[in-house]
């Protein structure tokens, strides 16, 4: 049982949390085989936080998390704070698989995604 | 003659602003139909300004402007300073047309995107 968690900066505008949140509930509706969940979480500022949403999905009974760094370029916060939180989170889950993609900017598709507005 | 402009937060750390630029780059080689040209801009904190970019866009024989803003939620920066920036270096153009798109946070191929990770 996977679970996809979104990990945004988090904003002091709860509004642009909101936004992260909302798209976590859209990609839930669309969400391919061999996932059962997604959750949203963040780096700072904004709750819930990663630790929180990692113990969540594991709770809710997932065997294996993807996360995904929801952030356009790849700063230290991608680089080392995350994997950090992320790391520190696990130590109560030794048993499960967790694995971090790519951030979003970096991925292949966002070329698509960028020309989708050309009209 | 249609150039699409990308603008990016921009960051103290040159490897963010050279990532967006290497997006533009690959953008440029997947143009659809319409569009002659893509350049990147920024924000704040990193070269070329938005002015900047728009003057070399329509210095280059643009007609129309349409503007991406790369950022993925809808904050101060995308809903006051970039218009503000936006007019005020489209006073030096009064006969071009320019478009803002949705910031890409809010596009709906972002789903896709976000699932394309998922295997």
């Amino acid at each position: 049982m996977k679970y996809l968690l979104l990990v945004a900066h988090g904003s002091r505008r709860q509004a642009s949390n909101e936004e992260v949140q909302t798209l976590a509930g859209r990609v839930e509706k669309q969400l391919p085989n061999g996932f059962s969940g997604v959750k949203a979480a963040f780096l700072e500022l904004a709750s819930p936080s990663i630790e929180m949403a990692i113990d969540a999905c594991y709770e809710e009974g997932a065997s294996e998390l993807l996360i995904l760094p929801y952030f356009l370029s790849a700063g230290t916060h991608v680089a080392k704070d995350m994997p950090t939180e992320v790391a520190k989170a696990m130590d109560k889950w030794p048993d499960k698989k967790v694995e971090i993609a790519s951030h979003i900017g970096s991925l292949d598709p966002m070329i698509d995604l960028i020309t989708s507005v050309c009209h």
